[in-house]
């Protein structure tokens, strides 16, 4: 059970409830009249918890488990444990989100996140902010010359519309460029623990509805994000550079200024984007080719150096 | 026009002087009287308002633009379209900064930072921290064990003078190194958003005069700074490193510890610099090799790729 | 001498007292009865300070050396300059820290860390948090959800307990998984400015006894830290990874989700690490590999490169 110092759980729940609010199948055997009380990890489970599984790498955590039910892809069914009631579910990731929020109904408090305000007292708006409702500021996060929708979340120490990166180059001294641009947050976004996000140098810096940014990003000034893009811890994107919607920047992955991202590309970690990324392609390595290209010269690279160049 | 919520404008201003402010030469045909009250980028921008183009990206941009007047390089000049008044500078971007700077002439408020003032009221000074004349420290940031010059820049949440990363490491457990050395911030220097510079361990961490630095960047103890050096988003620079002047190191760049960077060297965005860098030269990669022998080693792995390692 | 505004100093001591302190072993020739004041660089140092070399790459400095003692490695012992009392040791960095402790022995002051206190008054404590003896949180920090050990340094602006990155992906819109579990930092554990870690999902994230975590580094929720292993700056560990004990991970290394690191393996800077790796092992490059087959590999490329791909 989660630590009732930090979560308020509610329930318990029928399991054909559950299966409902999941949009998962009972398999046949399971009980949906049985009651469960708690969500749990594979290896924590008893009888009366709901676990999950949607990662080969835990299947044997899984044929061990002891959780009374397990929300399951189908093809894993056959690797549960006998007497494991099963919860079918082509997402069972997502179908575990909704189970869990059956059991943890009420928004987790963040640090110095009132659950039902605006602002934490610990953050610092600059003049002319403006805030949607339901949009919560982390403490000593610091907002300025932005404007936010609703149902924002902002983690703690985010830095958000800050003057950009922006000065000429000169032999004898750096002349700062005047950045007269702002950061729009739209509706839904969510912005990580101490990521930093600057403001435009005149246009403004977007990010779309939806968008997820995990902690330590850095998105340079002009940025343009579409809707529900997903940027990983850490990755960080130059300046002007534009992202349709649902493009997904892995951990650590770097795009320098000016590109044009189509939609729903994929960058893997630790990439260096030097180049534009059409529609719906997926690119790793740095400089960035596509991933098939990358493992590629990846395997041709390892037998050259095996076979000491001898090909 | 820059959102008067966060930014208060002057002029307008005559082409003429405008022309004079940038260093720049209006084109033939341009009219020294006309009158323009904004600076605006190329597609926003209408009659009345000075934009600039200073990378080929944009070109079709420039053509489209209903901008009154625009910055240029001369080699584009034949590419603007009729009407446009053109400010030739080999410098666009330079002569843009001052052009802004006309039409926004007072210090733009940074979230927390007091026009005239010195210290935000949220950021923490330690004891004994000396600050000088015009210099700006911004919300949440926190300095301690540091001397700090005049017209420096201290951004948000950036963190200054804590102990570096300084311990033996033994089997049975890690002895911590007392760190006794400062932090020196030289004047003109700008610390980005959520950076860290570690005091030195004996020998002082420094940073040069008019340096730039970019946020989320980490500066580990005793690194040396010369002038003007520029170390964009996320690079690091490992313990004892020293840069000489106008080093510029992009964004995600990592150099290992006690290296010795000439003047001027470049270091590519992402590379892995494990050896001294000499005076003028560029390097890429991981480990960085000079930039030339990286693109070579690019092209004959993709092309060893393609060909399956026949070659 | 350690600036005073900043560092109290105790001493003198003598050379055979500070020999005995450090493990190490005064060479023919010292006097045990010599005294000295303080500790310094081989550089900054004179007749009456201590210092030491560990590094080949000061073997110049310490032959021009002036100070009165240095600690060296017994294979350096022939390049000191005459006159200067050695004490070797094979751990001179691990001997050095203990003579500096004995001239600057009381805990030195970070940024708002009171030094007999527990939590600076600028940290902000989510409900619940437990913390214990001689704990210092720095300024700016904040935690939630989190249990925290004895002897713990949390430094300026770190972020712990934040909710995870944990949400299922679904073409329409992205759905929150509850974050049920916590941090526990054990005991001696050292967290660095701005770094990050989130809590659990459900079972905790866990930094071992002893772990030394540098500045910026992101550790994802469930990630366990076995006892003392070492985080270097800007490196990333994604959800769920398992480190045993004593691994080291470089700056700005990168492990994906759900790997196991066994005990004392390096990870090289840099590093993308897509698979488990064996305890023992080095490993380097991204993705990473063992680090001999990695430096062949770099070499094979070099010198194809080089023969524009003829072999």
């Amino acid at each position: 059970m989660a630590d009732p110092r930090f979560f308020s759980a509610a329930g318990p729940h029928l399991l054909g409830r559950l299966a409902e609010l999941a949009g998962a199948t009972l398999a046949p055997g399971g009980d949906a009249a049985a009651v469960f009380d708690d969500v749990a990890s594979l290896d924590a489970a008893g009888p009366t918890h709901v676990s999950f599984i949607d990662n080969r790498r835990y299947v044997d955590n899984f044929m061990r488990s002891r959780a009374g039910a397990c929300i399951a892809p189908p093809n894993l069914a056959e690797k549960a444990p006998h007497g494991m009631a099963l919860l079918l579910s082509e997402s069972p990731y997502r179908a575990y989100a909704l189970v869990a929020r059956a059991f943890y109904p009420k928004p987790v408090r963040e640090p110095g996140i009132h659950a039902a305000a605006i602002v934490d007292p610990g953050a610092v708006l600059g003049e002319g902010v403006v805030i949607g409702d339901d949009t919560t500021v982390g403490v000593g996060a610091s907002l300025s010359h932005c404007l936010i929708g609703s149902r924002v979340l902002v983690h703690a120490g985010a830095r958000i519309g800050q003057r950009g990166f922006g000065f000429a180059m000169d032999p004898e001294s750096y002349v700062d460029v005047p950045q007269l641009g702002r950061v729009i947050l739209h509706d839904d976004a969510e912005i990580g623990a101490n990521s930093t996000i600057d403001r435009g140098s005149g246009p403004d810096t977007v990010i779309g509805p939806g968008c997820k940014i995990d902690n330590l990003v850095q998105i340079g000034h002009n940025v343009q994000l579409g809707r529900g893009c997903v940027i990983v811890a850490q990755a960080g994107i130059s300046g002007s550079t534009k992202l349709e919607d649902h493009v997904v920047i892995a951990a650590q992955g770097g795009l320098t200024g000016h590109l044009s991202i189509g939609k729903g590309a994929q960058i893997a970690a630790q990439s260096g984007v030097m180049r534009d990324v059409m529609a719906g392609t997926a690119v790793c390595g740095s400089p960035a080719v596509p991933i098939k290209e990358f493992f590629r010269q990846t395997a041709t690279l390892a037998r050259l150096s095996k076979s000491k160049g001898r090909v």
